[in-house]
């Protein structure tokens, strides 16, 4: 039993998003509320569209007034950082206990952000991932090993819970990234300069977020990210004063999406290098810590992992070379 | 500034919900990353549908180890309770500060529960409640006061901020509340017994709930009911001991459907008592508490209407008469 957690204050928040008009749709008949009349309902009018959720826990006594911001990946919400599926705490409980202020999100379209259901909006209609296509994606074992659950050799995800993984998927919106990016610029706004730890689509994300600088982003955490952009026409200036840390596990062999993901990310880093940045690496089987997932935060050594992270973030900087685990 | 809570630890979990499986649908092209390659997704597969998520803060004391849990209402998610939209803190920080460990959920097919976009799960198209449609049906102010934000006299919804409630509105399927149904049985499954505080629409699931008897719920409080079942058929045996406290706000003069709503559940009162129930009732306007909207918890005296129920939740029973504020 953990000591308890001296917690100042508990809440949550929208931010962003832009007024939207419905006009001209026809007008529904439905009842709801078991038991209540059935009753028109006009969709015609005034709504707010693009917005996120953010949920706060703020410490009596935090190590840093820094806030800590942790951004999710695709068809995923803020749920990604809670108990993981097999039950145990997650990177919230670790960093919280680590004395940081932690602002946990739901990005535009996905959780308490929620979506816009009326044409007009959203880019064309959504997917949610299947159970097989997490399984592939998130290199948790070979394509043939689903239908028995037969994972890569030394998996660290908790196999076992693999169907609670998929109650926590959300649907999403490829070729929505743009209102998310104007979302999350809108938390900056309010927060920054944040410590930002991101994963996978939420990467591309925190990427953009961090063009602005040391003023939006203090230091900037990338775990396993799903490509960047192209940094032909970017300019880096402002993005080169962010430390960067990249953090990748295990089982790329497996997956030549991802290591196409990665080569993109690479050449960017590059980029970001050659304009005077940093950008860190912790190539976790190359440490001799073998078996992650994409899912570094769920797996079984996702504490371990998250303690690298957090020495990083507390000293700007990597343990030269990194503490064997 | 409030003392630091002492919290023992915070999370959230998801629960119930059933297998589901696509077959035959056609494969999209998407690029699921800024800057990544196009690439196939297959959405057959398999999936769990209709789970629902929960979060909790457990205290390091707690005043009764019996957990609240919080519902929230129709077309919302738990956000409900945290912060208002003028940012004061809500109903989840003040049961919290009053000693109870707290449970929020977001009900099936709305915020971080998820959803699913695919045929044959959801029943049709979901609606999303426009700015004109809340502030008739919440009871904010008269139709015609909509344009130039005239509310009531004397409204306690802080109407400054109506933009961000609707920031924290959610998509909804009216014809769904079986699949809920079953997720808010399976949470009591596993939580029960519970004090549970419902609001609107989530009423109807906890009146349902409260048919478990108190090995389900102990204490069931039903802020502004949207109706109740026809009693009908239903034995109240076990409902009937299980003490219900209803608590109804102000401008229903101004609402034939929340008149029906309100006479709905009065017949569904009368026969809990008549099988021997107790259901006590605050009639805010009745004890000179006026103004208050549909949303109590987000009003300016929310924090004097919670004090009423924590009340209650704690001594069973209603001050007689209760003191005026």
């Amino acid at each position: 039993m953990s000591a308890p957690l001296r917690v100042a204050a508990i809440g949550g928040f929208h931010v962003g998003g832009r007024p939207h008009r419905v006009e001209g749709a026809p007008t529904r008949v439905a009842a709801f509320a078991p038991g209540g009349p059935a009753r028109p309902f006009d969709p015609n009018g005034d709504y707010v569209a693009g917005q996120m959720y953010v949920q706060y826990v703020r410490l009596a006594d935090p190590a840093t007034p820094v806030p800590l911001l942790l951004w999710h990946g695709g068809g995923m919400t803020g749920v990604t950082w809670e108990d993981t599926p097999d039950g145990r705490p997650g990177w919230h409980d670790f960093f919280l206990r680590a004395g940081r202020d932690v602002y946990v999100s739901d990005a535009t379209e996905r959780g308490r952000a929620s979506w816009f259901p009326y044409p007009g909006v959203m880019p064309g209609e959504p997917v949610l991932r299947p159970l097989q296509e997490m399984w592939d994606t998130f290199r948790i074992g070979p394509t043939e090993g689903y239908p028995l659950r037969r994972p890569h050799p030394g998996q660290q995800f908790p196999i076992a819970a693999f169907e609670g993984l998929a109650r926590q998927i959300v649907p999403r919106w490829p070729g929505n990234e743009a209102a998310t990016s104007r979302a999350y610029a809108a938390l900056l706004d309010r927060l920054g300069p944040a410590d930002v730890v991101a994963h996978s689509q939420g990467c591309g994300f925190a990427i953009a977020a961090a063009q602005g600088g040391p003023a939006r982003v203090r230091r900037l955490v990338l775990l396993e990210p799903s490509g960047a952009p192209d940094h032909a026409g970017i300019d880096l200036a402002l993005a080169a004063r962010v430390p960067h840390l990249v953090v990748w596990g295990d089982f790329f062999g497996a997956s030549p999406v991802w290591r196409q993901y990665r080569a993109a990310f690479e050449r960017y880093a590059d980029a970001l290098r050659a304009a005077g940045g940093r950008v860190d690496v912790i190539d976790l089987p190359a440490l001799g810590i073998t078996g992650n997932s994409h899912l570094l935060m769920m797996d079984r050594n996702g504490d371990a992992v998250a303690a690298l992270v957090a020495e990083w973030l507390t000293s700007g900087q990597l343990a030269n070379p990194p503490a064997p685990l």
